[in-house]
């Protein structure tokens, strides 16, 4: 039952959806811990940032369009967001509001647990916000050798430029290790839900397969990739491990492995 | 279980206590309604009252010292907040937002409800915040032999003045018909927790004896009152009625008066 000290963590996005209030309330529920969860919109952002540090809102996910406009409303930007300049979380400190991004903590925390060599070639397709995150933390895990494979002819070669890597506009001519999609190609809803992020020829040729898509978190490219026996990175991962990420600097509470993926699993069933 | 569609009420307070939390809480899950209810404290009633319209916030108590103070930052402030300069209720409609005031509401709702004579004469102890909403009522109520007896030489005459009353700075020396306590006088953990707001001779000779104090329901001038067989009126349904009131106007939703004694009992016990 919520009381005088129940404390209040919440999200600001465009179009709000449920993953993050199904998995941070179911948590709080197992973990017996006082805090609730709601999902929130915006028409101004300011005041919405200025009202988490009045409120002493403990803690807000902040995702599509507010992950840059946010940061002026901030006292302090976390080197995880800074290296990309976008915030998904913030926390509040008794008014001090802190910028992290927990995408790029999560992509670098995977490369390290899913021990990905960091003398492999990498192809990353895309070059949008998330895409950002990635190459940034392919780039601090250690990696030298990225091939970034971007349509778009402003933001791909200036991400490549930025992060010291090659640029290319289509998705293939290269043999690759790994191959990380960051397009909406696979995802449910979407125009290409159905296709392939990168071909098949480029399937057999790597040795690992990463897709941001978390919905469905089995995309074809997910499938291809383990039908030809590759190992497997899913967005289902990433989604949970940024909001694990969240939970523990909300919470100062880390959940085990088990009770991640049973939060999970509700959370994407919502 | 909270979802993207689930609505926030919530209140402000220099110290939040949990009645409203309990209250409407309750009262949300016993109707199955799709809505929460947190307190909140802030130290910036600017940032939390724009915070409440960016972040589409359905509804606000507004308790001590923030009653005046909210005022600026309203679209709209209704007739019942206006006569007494003072919000205790804020309803959000699509970023709109409208001042009430639920006392002054709940008092003059409880005039007609219990019958009082608009003819007698009526004495109110006290001059602060809540004793505005209480002299506004009975004047609206169309009282017109009143007199306020309060200690505060500035604010007693100028309320009497504004009101066009009586005021006297002792609460006896007059008989009176209805006897109404708006000071902390009789309040549990209060200085003067034991005493009368008004001395036997004085309830003795009235019929109607009203006390807004709410905790205890039962202060000693209420069993004073009882065991002398006077009418009485308990601070704790002018707390449950003007949570009501407010309930209604955030979720147009009425409960019947079963479940509003329910939720109040549930609410006293937090």
């Amino acid at each position: 039952m919520i009381n005088r000290e129940t404390q209040l963590c919440m999200s600001l996005a465009g179009r709000p959806g449920n993953f993050g209030t199904r998995f941070h309330n179911y948590l709080y529920e197992k973990l017996g811990l006082n805090f609730i969860y709601k999902a929130f919109t915006t028409q101004d952002i300011a005041a919405a940032v200025k009202g988490v540090r009045a409120l002493g809102i403990r803690g807000c996910a902040v995702s599509m369009p507010f992950k840059e406009s946010c940061m002026p409303f901030l006292d302090a930007i976390d080197p995880s967001a800074k290296v990309i300049d976008s915030v998904n979380t913030i926390v509040n400190d008794n008014g001090r509001l802190t910028g992290f991004n927990t995408d790029y903590i999560a992509v670098k925390s995977l490369i390290t647990h899913h021990q990905l060599n960091t003398a492999a070639r990498v192809m990353i397709r895309g070059s949008g916000g998330m895409g950002k995150a990635v190459i940034a933390a392919f780039r601090d895990a250690g990696f030298t050798d990225v091939i970034i494979a971007a349509r778009n002819r402003e933001s791909g070669p200036a991400l490549a430029k930025q992060y010291g890597f090659q640029w290319q506009p289509q998705p293939e001519g290269i043999a690759c290790d790994i191959l990380v999609n960051v397009t909406p190609v696979g995802m449910t809803g979407g125009k290409e839900s159905h296709e392939l992020a990168f071909s098949e020829a480029m399937v057999s040729a790597a040795s690992v397969v990463f897709d941001v898509v978390a919905l469905p978190p089995d995309t074809p490219l997910i499938r291809l990739a383990q039908r030809l026996d590759k190992q497997t990175i899913s967005g289902a991962e990433v989604i949970a491990l940024q909001a694990v990420e969240q939970f523990a600097m909300y919470t100062s509470v880390r959940p085990n492995a088990q009770l991640i993926a049973e939060a999970a699993r509700f959370a994407r069933e919502g």
